[in-house]
């Protein structure tokens, strides 16, 4: 707990060694290690979920499928590495006839080098010292240096253990992890400034995750922090939808948005709509779901005081209203689903009520027309993901809606809630600015990996001093492209 | 000439009413404008060679190559986005048996938004108004405002002239493409902080570039700002090779280093040795070539003065000794080639000798042995490239230095000179920060297009209102991921 200046820097020290070492390591012994660390975390038994249910107040079945989750992603980079995914290998053929000479030139993705990661306190597993950030960097070829959510230190430290034990078995230098707890701001400044490490991966608030930003901007060589900050996700009801579904809608709205007690950066916390008799049925039945459900303790005290703070900064704005609360009565440390409204007017010349409200809270924007609900997309910060619920015909009706709606996020849903992240290669969980620091950029499925790689090319290489992806024979029978064209045969 | 705040505002107004407009064209309209624009490039005539030739004081012949280069860059990066490269397209399917139902998940990349370009004044051509920035975003879907540089207002303005007839001929709107002409510092700060820009393209100098990555990391709203901004692209020259051909990589040494009067951001300005009678030997054949070599006209006034400047900065260092410099004097205006030399335990303490020195000038680092080249190697600065001169035994007895040397370059070279770049896709040019300000990215080849664009995921979204390169029927015919699988076949 708590080291100092100088014991992280020889962490750091060891991280960079292990880097050096490890570059020399063929894909394969990496594919081993994803593989080892996935076995040692889905051997740990009912006592991680014991620990991290006292840590994070999450119910046991939550943690148990979190748990799998998590060693599925473990699993299913290696699967993508294994096929080459991340690797874009590239060749190039000399052409000696040409004038000048053609060289031969081949590009393969290559590890930036040891990266840090700050964990998320909602995914005590799959977000956080185990989760998606130091996979997808394991699956680069960097080495990590977790900083664990203080919100779960002893479950951190059975996954950082977990870890080790996975480095160590695969043959890997212990430099390759490490794990670092500290109550201290100081901790992860200096892990981000030091000169060893080459990028962040960080999922969080906007507040923290912006700090992160800056210190890596602010370096002698700046390098990236991808920060996920989360978003209010909004979801357009469509009219023709709305006419001929919105009791049904409002169930299964209100479903996703207390699902986890409202604790996902995918949760639906903004609702738009057209005014009229419609849309007011729509707010009966979504009253009656609200008020029915049942507030639930929140991951730790903090998130719960904030909670009720971000809800009364919003739903104190002018033109505010409470639609509805939960008819039970929170206790301490409990979230209370929440529904408020306000009218387009109102909302499109106050940026606070664009503020974040983490937990199980929703705000529903009345939208006098189609027009103002176009100007309410336009006026949206960037965000992960926005819903569309509509009929195929609302679709094309509302086809400049939708435009609008592309450019400020990074994944559309229709007919669908957004708080389920698939972990497959076609998931990009990321989105402009402030949603993430960086919208170029998925930290889950994985093009995760991505993230922690950089392009490199050899011209005029000897076959035999190549990487085995780009040698000649391709010994991994991955996909390449070869000059332009896309194959798995060996180069003559 | 110098337009107002106001006037730029409005140019870029309307590069993003272009951009929601064409957000809808398919891929198919992109590619009719990207050989339109290369068409245009391609027809202009001698005028142009003759202008650029004197804003530039770059020959004839070289011109005329970087022209159809240019041309080239146009036809390929379409060919790219033909095949789908730059779409990276990935569709998961639905499985609605699943607990809970797994959507169907389909991702491409999709234009960031508009895009600012800042041209080079070494490439008239390549590297500026028409150039592989400006080519990679209308690949990737971006509206394009440049910034002509100062250094050849006519050349930019005429390629912009045959852009605008591109873009005209081919259907898609005025906005999608604007020059600005101006000397102020403020226009350029204009268009980097406007939030309708969504990245930059830079090639310049380390100053020029880092005040534009200022400018987009303050933004409320922080852009990428793609700044390759040059390096001294070490050359390491090993023990057998120097042993056995000494004298005739001197010449061929001195010809990459003078090609373009040393006006390349890949100029090979620096070479490293152990010192001894073969170094002896080998920097005399070098003393020869560079008094042999003739000065020439640089690119214009400053460039030539910082060239002066900038080389007595460095061998005006403690230890530096200068070995040779062209016989023929240079008048007013011309580059005049010069090798100096200093021993490795100074270059290990002294930053000044990494300065770019950009023009015809050549540090050579004396080593005392193989260890002292090793750490060199690990004091350098990031590089576009790095070179090794060696015998296939030099290579496999130098490991542990070409581990470390991969660590520093973008692109590393075996027995040949860095100042080609060939536009391939698996060319890598860009490299650790400062080389470039983001080595993730690529400025030339098709691989370029990828810095304009951003991952962008579609959940149960209907199968016409896909783009096409994720519809079922898959009417591109590219490979795409489908379901983990590579594959062009269509979706049942």
């Amino acid at each position: 707990m708590n080291p100092s200046k100088q014991e992280i820097e020889a962490i750091l020290d060891k991280a960079q060694l292990a880097f050096v070492e490890t570059k020399a390591k063929a894909i394969d012994e990496r594919l081993t290690l994803m593989h080892a660390v996935a076995d040692e975390i889905e051997a740990l038994g009912p006592e991680l979920i014991a620990v991290a249910g006292e840590e994070s107040n999450l119910p046991e079945g939550r943690l148990v499928g979190e748990k799998a989750r998590t060693v599925f992603q473990w699993r299913s980079y290696a699967e993508a590495l294994k096929r080459g995914d991340s690797l874009d290998a590239s060749i190039d053929t000399a052409n000696a006839e040409r004038t000048p000479p053609k060289p031969d030139l081949r590009k393969t993705n290559i590890p930036l080098g040891p990266v840090a990661v700050f964990g998320a306190s909602n995914f005590p597993f799959a977000f956080s010292t185990a989760g998606g950030d130091t996979a997808s960097a394991f699956a680069a070829g960097c080495p990590v240096v977790v900083k664990g959510h203080p919100g779960h230190p002893k479950t951190s430290t059975m996954m950082a253990q977990a870890i080790a034990r996975g480095v160590a078995k695969s043959g890997f230098p212990k430099g390759m992890f490490s794990h670092v707890l500290s109550n201290s701001y100081e901790a992860g400044q200096w892990l981000v400034t030091h000169p060893v490490i080459k990028a962040v991966g960080f999922t969080g608030s906007y507040q923290g995750g912006m700090a992160l930003v800056e210190l890596g901007n602010n370096r002698p060589d700046p390098i990236p922090v991808f920060a996920e900050m989360g978003s209010i996700n909004p979801v357009f009801l469509l009219e023709e939808k709305l006419k001929l579904s919105g009791a049904e809608l409002a169930t299964a709205y209100v479903g996703s948005l207390t699902l986890g007690v409202g604790q996902f950066c995918t949760n639906p916390g903004l609702l738009v709509a057209v005014d009229g008799p419609e849309l007011d049925a729509f707010i009966e039945s979504l009253t009656t779901a609200i008020e029915g459900a049942a507030p639930a303790m929140m991951l730790h005290e903090g998130i719960a005081k904030n909670y009720l703070h971000n809800k009364e900064l919003v739903t104190s704005q002018e033109g505010v209203e409470i639609l509805a609360r939960a008819a039970r009565e929170a206790s301490e440390g409990q979230g209370s689903p929440t529904v408020a409204s306000v009218m387009g007017t109102e909302f499109l010349h106050n940026e606070h009520l664009q503020e974040e409200v983490f937990g199980p809270f929703a705000l529903v924007v009345k939208c006098k027309d189609a027009q103002e609900m176009e100007q309410v997309a336009a006026r949206l910060k960037g965000q992960l993901t926005c819903t569309l619920l509509g009929t195929e015909a609302d679709l094309t009706q509302y086809a400049r809606l939708i435009a609008q709606v592309q450019i400020k996020c990074g994944r559309i849903l229709f007919n669908n809630f957004p708080t389920g992240v698939e972990v497959v290669k076609s998931m990009h969980h990321g989105g402009p600015f402030p949603a993430a620091s960086d919208g170029r950029f998925t930290s889950v499925g994985a093009d995760a990996i991505k993230r922690f790689t950089r392009p490199f090319s050899y011209q005029n290489w000897p076959d035999a001093l190549l990487p085995d992806e780009l040698k000649n024979a391709n010994p991994l029978g991955i996909y390449r492209m070869v000059d332009n064209v896309r194959s798995t045969a060996p180069i003559a």
